[in-house]
């Protein structure tokens, strides 16, 4: 690329300038910190591996955080494995699911291992030294009704430390639990490999 | 919640035997591999946390990976930190972005550190031992021409080897890159707690 011309770098020094003037004056109005809840959900690819960068940046600054999985417990997971054997002493770990719910065909078996899960869940909340808790695919739990909402919304209303975050991962968040959260995303395909033939590959979606 | 009844339990065990029947023949036929080309694109948060999702993903399985960051250069990051400090033997990271570009206000500079950037990613690529390089926030670089978008696109192309994922981050994802790419997830903000006055906090935003 050519060099910018002294009209065209003073004209960028210019906006750019402006640019950041504002975004300080609208940084400066921003000085709370809190808790989040936070709802990952969509049917686009990024929602447990975003939860999991969360859980490393947690990891990185020395903090607890917890993880528990609601329906991944037959699949292989490589964060598991890494978190479990290189920072089980600040990140709890536990796998509850049975797997998906078109892997297992019981209800009962089903509703045990979320109620089991959301138990475990709240031990891990209510433990206010923990600052980040991830209750990955809890919204596969919410959306089957394995789990009762209003439970889970008024629990996090009621018993969440002030300063936890609470990450909730899963397609299909009910429109209940988005209303209670304070950040939420929507993961949006775009375009995805699946359709053009390819499987899960490790390192992309495990 | 209640026990299901007989009834109850065997309609959910036929319907989801249903289910796992047609998603084990859709998966069967899912068998390809490849390194593929992803776009994080969107204004909703969890683009750079999802692609470092991957990262530890990879970190797991024990596969060499890399990281370029092109504009966060001014701002401190915990992964950086973690990942330098207990993986780099297996994750080579580059900071190479001087901040946000509205932080230096001077364009030869800004391009002038994209296009540094930019040569480390092509080494990083070219290296097929590597098996995921993440180019973090690059989609601002192209945006702002601080790169050649043809360059860019041409190159993944013709170089990048054929088992190699290529992790391309950031909003305004141009049209010509979201095209060549395999998978592309836009991030949709639902809610953004910027708006209720909180701050970006450790252990989710950095």
């Amino acid at each position: 690329m050519t060099e910018p011309s002294a009209e065209e770098a003073a004209a960028h020094a210019a906006k750019k300038a402006k640019i950041k003037a504002a975004r300080d004056r609208m940084m400066e109005e921003k000085t709370g910190e809190k808790g989040l809840v936070i709802v990952l959900t969509g049917p686009g690819k990024g929602k447990s591996s975003s939860a999991f960068g969360m859980i490393l940046r947690c990891l990185a600054h020395g903090y607890p955080c917890a993880v528990v999985q609601f329906v991944k417990g037959a699949r292989y997971s490589g964060e598991r494995d890494l978190i479990t054997a290189r920072f089980g002493d600040l990140c709890a770990f536990h796998t509850m699911g049975e797997g998906f719910t078109w892997e297992t065909q019981d209800l009962a078996r089903d509703r045990a291992a979320a109620g089991a899960a959301w138990d475990k869940a709240k031990e891990l909340i209510r433990d206010s030294r923990n600052r980040m808790v991830l209750l990955d695919e809890i919204n596969i739990a919410l959306r089957y009704e394995y789990l009762d909402l209003q439970e889970v919304v008024g629990f996090l209303a009621a018993e969440k430390p002030p300063m936890t975050h609470v990450v909730l991962t899963g397609r299909n968040a009910r429109p209940e639990l988005i209303a209670a959260a304070d950040l939420v995303t929507e993961m949006t395909v775009v375009k995805h490999p699946f359709r053009a033939g390819i499987k899960a590959q490790p390192g992309v979606e495990f």
